[in-house]
């Protein structure tokens, strides 16, 4: 029986080259030639899985995704269900590039924004995944007022907001070294803090 | 006596074509000749004035650096001076990209990014201004708890972050136009409406 060739694990790997490369030094040193050297594998094999330069980049910011998504759909609380605080502070902890891979991911997500406000077929990652994320921390915000755990008056949308903006301003200063990953979460425990009661 | 040839001037110019390529497509469609083009001056004339692309792209942010501090130098305020909640809302409006001239300042700090944190001359740019900012904030916070406005045990470096994260945290929605620049001050307003007593 012939070989059969995991054509998912090879796109896979020509992704992860093309993200390494514009995590470090941005959209503008993607070539096939830069990513093929990097995935060590030929040009001729990149050419054969993608048309061209567009349909590379948008798979691997797909990829990307699925990373993300395999990450979220695998974590495990050990209690069994976490409580509405245990999951915002996940949540908004995994937005923190505070490790190799979610700084990848970070800057992979800030090299694309430009090319994804031309770019339809991208631009529909970023707009369909930025109002679920509001969404899902709104939610969260009331199921902990219904559990008792956050004042009444607060208002989930607005509180959603100041969570997501707290979470997402710590990106720069902590991928410029001006922060650290921890001080980061401590911004966020000391919000979270004077939410919950 | 000869023209004087303004050489300031024809360097914005070309940092004018430069930035407004890099807002609209990235750092990737940045060469002499697509400057060129943009700025109607011939390649020859950009060479003169810049050795080289790092040279090109770092003079072009300097200059909009400059621009930003300009405008924060000519705003007046017809009331004399400003108290601590409009100077505070003054400065966290003029971070969302709310319109041409600053949703192009927006985006090009974003195209950046990723070069500043290799390139340590870039790099300073951002480090230096990013603490300077919650700073600033910080201090309108405790001025307008010294006038009573704000309650005493909020703590204003907290808060400078909140108000910058929740600011921060407009730009993408807004640039991808999810939401206007009229609902983006509105959740702000919404924020320094709790935050001041």
């Amino acid at each position: 029986m012939p070989r059969q060739v995991d054509h998912k694990a090879r796109r896979d790997q020509i992704a992860e080259a093309l993200l390494d490369i514009v995590a470090s030094q941005g959209l503008e040193a993607i070539s096939v030639r830069a990513v093929a050297a990097q995935a060590g594998v030929s040009a001729g094999r990149i050419q054969h899985y993608f048309a061209n330069k567009d349909e590379l980049l948008a798979y691997a910011i797909e990829y990307q995704d699925w990373l993300v998504q395999q990450r979220w759909n695998e974590q495990t609380w050990p209690e069994g269900e976490p409580t509405p605080r245990e999951a915002l502070r996940w949540v908004l902890l995994e937005t923190i590039p505070r490790d190799d891979r979610r700084r990848r991911e970070w800057l992979v997500g800030v090299a694309y924004l430009i090319r994804m406000l031309a770019n339809p077929k991208l631009r529909a990652l970023y707009v369909d995944g930025l109002p679920r994320l509001y969404q899902l921390l709104a939610d969260l915000v009331r199921m902990a007022q219904e559990a008792g755990d956050i004042a009444p008056d607060r208002d989930p949308d607005m509180e959603a907001e100041l969570l997501f903006g707290l979470a997402d301003s710590q990106g720069p200063p902590v991928v410029l070294g001006l922060r650290t990953p921890e001080q980061a979460t401590a911004a966020i425990d000391y919000y979270l803090d004077r939410l919950f009661q």
